[in-house]
């Protein structure tokens, strides 16, 4: 292929090949007949299909055709299931298929750093594990089924606020753990066929035009040959972008990049191996879609079988919401109850995000009418008006409509408007009428049961009044009928947090840095981002990260550790269904290094399963822990580095509920060579054996010669010796230790 | 006297003057007989002169002569009292003389960034402005008396683990606003004679060869004309230190620092006008000795008054002290009362820290002799071994003692051992055995009174138990007659926390990188260091910034702001004792920006006065608030601005008691000019009223022209309008709003 490749390029004149760098129009790129190299079209968005019913404009944002919304991100990461997110990955191909899509821009995998992110709703987690592990299924289900992704929004995109020119200030372990660690092995386990830059700058540099972050760290270092797209506008300046690694620039521009660039080639501002370069990325995408189309064996677009899709919508909703709290056994619902249902959400439930991925839906399940299937005699009430402000008379309706009732259902959670791409969120508190309407209500009524739809976590002052709470985030469709199922335990919930639930916004930590000044914002919590920072701060969370109850119960039993080749180790053990009821278990595998002088968090997710039990059902499970699992990034040699020692692996329900703990000892990686000068420690000369007996010798020497080293000096001097530096041996021997002794020295550890 | 040091420098050679830029031996520096350049004295510390016995040792830690031992600087400083700091520093000029000791080396302003800081006691507070009010009246007292001083460590040096090589990663903001603020005004006001470098980098770079430190922002921008000495053994590079503005390096080396700087200019690696630079200010020095020497009236070492420096020892310690917690007016000990005093550190008392500012105290109270004075009845019980380990006998016979008494002295706190130049703390937490005492006493005694002896903030399990809190710190060699006149009330407390004691260590905002790894510290958390973490963080200490009792009651009343020319204003407002006894208040302005884009603290300490009372004696105080109180350091822009808008001002009895509050509106400072470029939001070019023009009307023009911008698009896209840069105007047109449009835009910009 490479070799068609080659030939194709050779027979392309560089005006085609400048214009094969950026789009046609605003979805859709150029094509060149004469060799056979197809226009594509990309539409928006992870978790539907948004394909424009008019002609690309130039604004990109018409009327769209119908698809299926499922869960959002942030609803299907709850689910901790990578099945699934194949399955719905396989889905969406069959409706860009359809739809003659060739690239569907997603999935987004940007760390959620701050709850008041404004595209928080489209990205799985704050934690990058489980964030790869999902995408990376998702891209699979996509891809193995003809249709290409746009793994995004690469990178450090982590805010809306003054997006097009914020500058993402953050440390390199910082962003090689957390923020790039999102895509790091879904690029090199799933290889989407593109990798979506962002708007932002990171460290100074537009993503656009970053060399170190897209052609040395991704298309070197990860070895990516699939092609750079840009979002769409993020180009700034068209040389530079190329130059720096970015192939596709979104949307064409009626040629002037075309005619930029041309210019620098002719010029000898840039060369035409770059441009080939990129345009050879181009082929190699075009290549895979013009495969792809031949392979085409899903039905036309009328032929889709939406009520399978709306049913697959229902499923993953279903086991993605997470049931945060429930007292009493108050849920499920059993039958006969008589049940109110409260609040404008109950009629009109949110079930998606708003901006470049919101979807014109195929069909919206109403909670409450899905409610009534299966209680026919529950009764509603509006409670609040969506829209905000006060209204007494709907609390006193709703007072009057939970009278007598043996359970009240209130639907709470924000506006559409509240949650959108291009504006953070400000704080983390749901409208006051409707927590208004939730402590009303609870005063005088036992059983108010709470369910929410938000794309991000809120704070719930309402937390000990409500009996029960279920999180649904924004759960696509078929939201209501799914929430419907958990109420009366027809699906038995599973979703686990895929974030933390601080108590209050301050308590996060990006609280002091967020959404930053003058276009620059710090990422000053460095690598303690969700559950790493409220584990080191000793911060109790509202619901913890990996938090999610059952209406079963599982048991946990004979945890074993073992370890394998090179820094690798597989855990065993075995859950058990011990309550009456068939459900789901997310068993959790975090690892914890002891005894560390590296500042790394208390615990992180290295492994996850997902075990399915019957009643009474046992299994046995064994998560593999990769060496990646230990590692940390040593910014200092520029290296991943698994340390010596003992490691913790701890098997949890949650963050915070670890049922069993196993250890094991690695033998770690060697330390690159360290190079000496003066200022080196006592300690760090005594990593070289020779280094340490030559400095010794010396040291003995002037103590001979009536000199004394850290012998005669006070304590404080002498509790030092580790961390002393070689220059101050000099100083303090008084003269006798001479400058050629730590010439010495260092020749000897510099060997 | 410029001109005579001019000639004094052309009758130098060579050899001589970079002799000069290195001391003698340990404590001295060299003499230039010819031309009358004296050799110079300086020695340890700030609470009480430590000058050796011996002579000059290589080591320079050996035994001292006898000197007062005055409170160290975490206690004075909760003393609020810019006059008290004066008179001591008169005091320890008294002994300096008396000693033929010329610079003290003294006092240390760094910032308390974590309560873990291994030289915390030697430094006065997590607020640099209470820092530098402080230290600037102690220079003048000992600098106006005859005596030197050397502020230090110079800067940014705020651990101690690794102190030789650590290096501190701190952005310009948070160094100006926090870190160099300590010094800054404290250079500017008291001139001390010689400014002391610390031992650790300053990102990437050691501060005794820091040239943007030294040079550019000490000497150039703050116009410091003394000398900067090294603190003993600080230098690193000889050469790289007198380019970067270091005079002075401690101690002598035996002539090779001389050496390699006298061949550094003969090679021309450093030019003679350098070495001539750093003379000059050793000349400015050495004048400044002589006229100190020739002006010397205060009588020989025989002859200084030990009781009186004694008693103000004993004075200062009373006003330092905090009383913490009071409940149910436990204190103050009424006469005739049966008193238990238990502990180890009742009869052997810490007052001092360990390390170079380690005293060899003139004499010392012990506690409970001093109780006994007042309460001959009392008894004692040790209680605890100070160095640790269970003892339950120990425990028995203090339950024994207390047995029939009203009262339960416990006196709690850190043996010498764990508080060390050197080392820093690895927690917060006082020893098992003496928290153990302190819960077992008041299991079963109603009234418990902690008395505590650290140098810094402790974790206090027993702080709902004990009836009444006095927090001691290291007060100094009347710490034990101090404690006793304010526990029975001879004299009314009236210390202030000069920094926040965290509930727990997990709280404090450098938590996550302090002491940081691989010789690294990230100060990660900027600008938010203790009650401004504290504040915005909205974590509640254990107890706040500012906080102390009284055993009498004041009332604030009557708050009025006023405006003064060029952002200053004026505080007035009353105070009254309400109370029953003569009474010392602290009466604290903070000030809080209203409404701000700009990340800034909640409140910031810009103002403070001591106000001494009778029972039932009011007093009008004004507080004056210069520009510098409203400032923020803008990065950006590099400069320091007020912003302009709304200010509020409150009057509090400590950071989290506010008692009234006030409000101001500045004009502000003008921003400097701001360049646009394609990457400008609109918000800034609208900065340019003419750029704003010129884009209107562009945007008009494509609008009348079919390519509406910003009127069509989607809501999120439009609620974005600010904070959109250029080139996406040109995006969303559509290609209508052309290149040479931005051209013209930026062109009425940046005019």
């Amino acid at each position: 292929m490479e070799d068609k490749m080659e030939s194709k390029l050779q027979e392309l004149t560089i005006e085609e090949k400048v214009g094969l760098l950026s789009g046609a129009d605003f979805w859709t790129t150029k094509e060149v007949k004469r060799v056979n190299l197809p226009s594509f079209m990309m539409t928006d968005g992870p978790n539907g299909l948004r394909k424009q019913v008019t002609s690309s404009d130039h604004l990109g944002m018409n009327e769209s055709l119908p698809a299926t919304c499922f869960p959002m991100a942030c609803a299907l990461a709850c689910s901790w299931d990578r099945e699934l997110l194949y399955e719905i990955g396989k889905a969406l191909s069959e409706e860009c298929i359809a739809a003659d899509v060739d690239i569907l821009l997603g999935p987004g995998v940007n760390l959620k750093r701050s709850p008041l992110g404004g595209r928080n709703f489209e990205y799985f987690s704050e934690d990058p594990y489980l964030t790869s592990q999902l995408a990376a299924k998702y891209i699979k289900g996509v891809q193995e089924n003809g249709t290409g992704t746009s793994l995004k929004h690469f990178a450090a995109n982590n805010q809306e606020t003054r997006r097009m020119v914020s500058d993402s200030l953050a440390d390199e372990r910082t962003l090689r753990e957390l923020y790039l660690a999102c895509f790091e092995s879904v690029v090199k386990e799933a290889e989407p066929w593109t990798v979506m830059c962002s708007y932002n700058k990171l460290n100074g540099t537009y993503t656009s035009e970053h060399d170190w972050l897209l052609n040395q760290v991704l298309k070197k270092e990860w070895q990516y040959d699939g092609a750079v797209v840009s979002d769409w506008g993020a180009v700034n300046e068209k040389v530079k972008s190329v130059q720096a690694g970015l192939d596709l620039e979104m949307p064409g521009n009626q040629g002037e990049s075309d005619r930029i660039l041309l210019e620098a080639v002719k010029n000898g501002e840039i060369s035409e191996d770059k441009i080939d370069e990129a345009v050879t990325r181009i082929l190699r995408l075009s290549d895979y879609i013009l495969e792809a189309r031949a392979q085409k064996n899903v039905p036309v677009s009328a032929e889709i079988n939406w009520e399978n899709h709306h049913k697959l919508a229902r499923e993953s909703a279903g086991e993605s919401m997470v049931l945060l709290k429930n007292e009493n056994k108050v849920l499920p619902l059993a039958s006969g109850e008589k049940i109110a249902v409260l609040g404008e959400l109950a009629s009109d439930i949110r079930y998606q995000g708003t901006g470049s991925c919101k979807v014109h839906p195929y069909h919206v399940d109403s909670p409450f009418e899905e409610i009534r299937v299966y209680e026919p005699s529950a009764v509603f009430a509006k409670g609040y008006l969506l829209d905000g402000g006060d209204d007494g008379l709907l609390l006193e309706e709703a007072e009057a409509v939970v009278n007598g009732c043996d359970k009240v259902i209130i639907f709470a959670g924000y506006p559409e408007r509240a949650e959108n791409e291009g504006e953070d969120k400000v704080d983390m508190k749901l409208p006051y009428n409707q927590t208004e309407l939730i402590h009303r209500i609870a005063r005088t009524h036992p059983a108010v049961i709470v369910v929410l739809c938000n794309g991000s976590p809120v704070e719930m002052p309402f937390s000990n009044e409500a009996e029960a709470i279920l999180e649904t985030y924004l759960a696509g469709e078929a939201a209501g009928g799914a929430a419907a199922d958990i109420l009366f335990g027809k699906k038995n919930p599973s979703g686990k947090l895929s974030e933390s639930f601080p108590v209050k916004l301050e308590d996060n930590p990006s609280y002091l840095n967020f959404p930053g000044m003058q276009n620059k914002t710090r990422y000053g919590e460095g690598i303690f981002v969700g559950y790493r920072y409220y584990d080191k701060k000793n911060i109790e969370p509202l619901y913890p990260f990996g938090h999610g109850l059952s209406y079963t119960e599982f048991t946990y039993s004979n945890l074993s550790v073992s370890a394998g080749k090179e820094n690798t180790a597989d855990v065993t053990l075995e859950v058990q269904n011990t309550g009456d009821r068939y459900g789901a278990e997310v068993v959790q595998i975090y690892v914890q290094k002891k005894g560390t002088e590296i500042i790394r968090a208390v615990q992180e997710l290295k492994g996850f399963e997902k075990v399915r039990l019957e009643a009474g059902e046992k299994k046995q499970i064994t998560i593999h822990l990769p060496k990646e699992a230990f590692r940390y990034y040593d910014a200092e040699n520029g290296s991943w580095q698994v340390e010596p020692g003992e490691y913790e692996i701890l098997a949890g329900a949650s963050s915070r509920d670890i049922r069993l703990k196993g250890s094991i000892v690695l033998e770690g990686d060697e330390l690159p060579p360290y190079k000496c000068d003066q200022n080196s420690t006592i300690a760090e000369i005594s990593r070289s054996p020779e280094g340490k007996a030559v400095l010794e010798k010396w040291m003995k020497w002037c103590s001979d010669k009536g000199y004394p080293i850290f012998t005669e000096e006070p304590e404080f001097i002498q509790n030092a010796y580790e961390t002393t530096p070689l220059r101050w041996v000099k100083m303090l021997s008084g003269g006798c230790f001479t400058e050629e002794m730590i010439e010495d020295v260092l020749s000897h550890c510099n060997r």
